[in-house]
């Protein structure tokens, strides 16, 4: 693959400085690209590599243009430039279609014949397989589930009875999406088991990481809408609903029944207690747990950061002094 | 399946008030339910929709009886009679009985006639797999490993060698049992690894989410007892000891050799340091870190709730300049 | 396996009081050992089954050694003798070398005649599978990843393309290397993927836990250098470094291009954000948050010890008491 600058300057919407017909194959980091490569400069800190890069051309912006010793392409938001350039000169190198002979279809499948099936995988009665779907060797698609248009499973996914996948969605190896959700009810001492009798609804273009698991509804479905993308180890519980192009870190834990809203970003190892709704817009930083739901759109915090183990341990004692005391003890006093 | 509410009434334990001769088939959230589906209240939030429900009958406890238009199952715990009547309407739906071709069972490993074992399955040598277990596809279950009667597996479960699992326990897809333990030695600046020669031993009625990892024990079995309940993405570490009812939610992880008691319940995401005992009946809530044994029941805590970030940085930074002072500072005056 | 207690001795480094022809076959707890066991005491915890214990003979320090009634072997660091004992009598049981008729191998993968592959294995073109590599069932080979000698792959281990495995290492079930880094740009109100076309190089004599996640670069390669030990369910986002010998357990999540340095220790549920840099010889506490590059040696530490639930709730509201006062109000008082 490899186009003109003048070519890549449209597609990722830049303006050229350098000549249109030089071309470029393949996206590289400012210290490593060689001729050939397009490379870009977004953070501060890469910029001593600018004046010594080997790239064929630069994406950045305007504020870079005048150190670059190369062809530029300028555009206020650079990375979305690279995003860009990497699509194009980087597609995903589609699987041949077919079904691979040690697959087992199960009969009254539905395979659409320009999609794959890998080696070992097994789709099961009812299941719907939809145009240019490939789905990677020794996967699970269970009955009844369907799976729709250029969506992409890794190795190894398993995908539960009556689920149902978008377009263009992309699920990570090892992730499994419909088993049942955790619902117990407390018999005296002992813990009866729920039937989890909804399922998972998965929109357009969603990504969901490796190992990550989605817990089918328990009455209704458990619901992820057009765009969402979810990094690996992520749990998400039963019944809860995913705003559309949401993003979710990795060792993220959502509870039973929660509501997230649309556009929201939880970093990695974020906590979310069961039943709380929280808006649109909404971005809740590193290890943080929520414990109410948020109505409004913000940035909320819970974690510590780490220090070094003395001064840490000092903060521990001290706030477990004051906890012991009683509030209106010093609070008279100051307030 | 369908039942009459005398039938039911009685199954759940739950005084019917309505007409005993109705038949209903299966359960239904309070506002989305039709003729032949039974709800239940058991959250007040929910009580607007009793009086709009399409339900053919609620299950609900006395203080809602009157506001009830359709008939009524009275019972105290009305979630716990929702728990009994789904798993009466919705019983499991199990695999025929029988090996698939596909699978591969190697000699010497005995499977019972009732029991199915998916496609692109491993049983090895000396395994035994008891009268009507499911295994679903693409498992491997590990030489001399056994797993006794009416256990279910997912898709793609792994139960390593000697692992031996109990009746009607249900394992979730991609579950990993019996893997090796973390266990290492300094040797100057390496490490080496110290083999694994214990193994897993789950008791009956054992639930274990997706992805789920239990690791066989250093030199002792690791020991979940009869009635567990593990969400995904759970990991139990080489020789702990789980006591009979206890109930694990997501993202929890238990160190080498803790040992925890009867009836206790982790919140998501709780983490318990190595070698510690839990005692009976403790619950710990979300996100907290158990640094010390637990001696007594109770419920125990060590996360923040999560703040609008300029709050949450304001508590920062004054837990930190408190950390700074030193404690007769402060002490003197108010103590 | 049976040794002499002098070939035990030498093979440990340890001084040996009793008698050298006696043998022993395997290693067990002290409690619980019976003749022909060598035991170790380590933990003063323990000391009380030493008068007790069946052992034929027992590893500890020299303080203990009036006190065992039977063979002793002493050296300073008991559990490092534990260790190579064990490694000496409870050897690795290698598979028979191999492919199994239904492991499928891509044209073009080239395997040595002494490693083995499990059924339901896919090893795609390109992939080189070293002498003496176990590679156990369901598990994936990408095209053009390697995997050096001596290296074993539990079941369902996912290598995604151009991965490269060092020697001597060991993947536990349900590992997933070089699935796509969570790479996203922001495109007005939705997500645009950016290809990951970068790899993931694994050192020598580097262990992975089950389900544990690797992912594969952006542009450059993650690698985990040499030694690396990394417990179970723990994510390693793209471009990350991991130095030699730095041991890493369960639950931990590492963002972005992090870059940890050597013999580190990361303890239970640490989480780290992205791009950050962390010197030799750091350890993290449990459940830390490191938010910012470490410089020096030493340990760290953010996480809270739980505490009985009141308690820690008046800690919880000294706290935002506090973070509510402006920050002279307290201070001019007191300092």
């Amino acid at each position: 693959m490899a186009v003109t600058l003048a070519e890549l300057a449209e597609h990722i919407g830049a303006e050229l400085h350098g000549d249109g017909t030089c071309t470029v194959g393949a996206v590289a980091a400012l210290e490593r690209a060689g001729h050939g490569d397009v490379s870009f400069l977004q953070n501060r800190a890469f910029r001593k590599f600018l004046k010594v890069t080997g790239a064929s051309a630069v994406i950045l912006g305007e504020e870079f243009l005048r150190e670059c010793p190369v062809a530029a392409l300028v555009m206020e938001d650079a990375y979305l430039g690279y995003a860009r350039a990497a699509g194009l000169l980087h597609p995903h190198n589609p699987r041949v279609p077919g079904i691979d002979p040690a697959a087992r279809i199960e009969a009254g499948a539905m395979i659409a014949s320009s999609a794959s099936v890998g080696a070992f995988s097994v789709v099961e009665a009812g299941a719907r397989i939809g145009e240019e779907v490939e789905i990677g060797p020794n996967c699970f698609i269970g009955r009844d589930a369907s799976v729709d248009a250029c969506t992409c499973l890794g190795a190894g996914v398993t995908i539960c009875h009556g689920v149902t996948i978008g377009r263009r969605c992309i699920i990570q190896a090892g992730a499994v999406i419909g088993a049942d959700g955790f619902g117990l009810a407390r018999d005296r001492d002992r813990w009866i088991k729920i039937p989890q009798i909804g399922g998972v609804r998965l929109g357009d273009d969603v990504e969901i990481g490796a190992n990550t698991t989605i817990d089918r509804g328990a009455l209704e479905d458990t619901i992820i809408e057009n765009g969402v993308k979810i990094d690996n180890l992520v749990q998400v519980a039963h019944n809860v609903r995913i705003g559309e192009h949401t993003a979710i870190a990795a060792c993220v834990g959502i509870s039973g029944s929660v509501v997230i809203g649309k556009r929201c970003m939880l970093a990695g190892g974020v906590g979310i207690a069961g039943h709380l709704e929280i808006a649109d817009d909404v971005v809740v930083t590193g290890m943080s747990m929520v414990t109410k739901s948020i109505t409004e759109a913000g940035t909320y915090s819970g974690g510590w950061a780490a220090q070094v183990a003395p001064q840490w341990r000092r903060n521990v004692a001290a706030l477990r002094r004051l906890g012991r005391r009683p509030p209106q003890g010093n609070g008279t006093a100051h307030e």
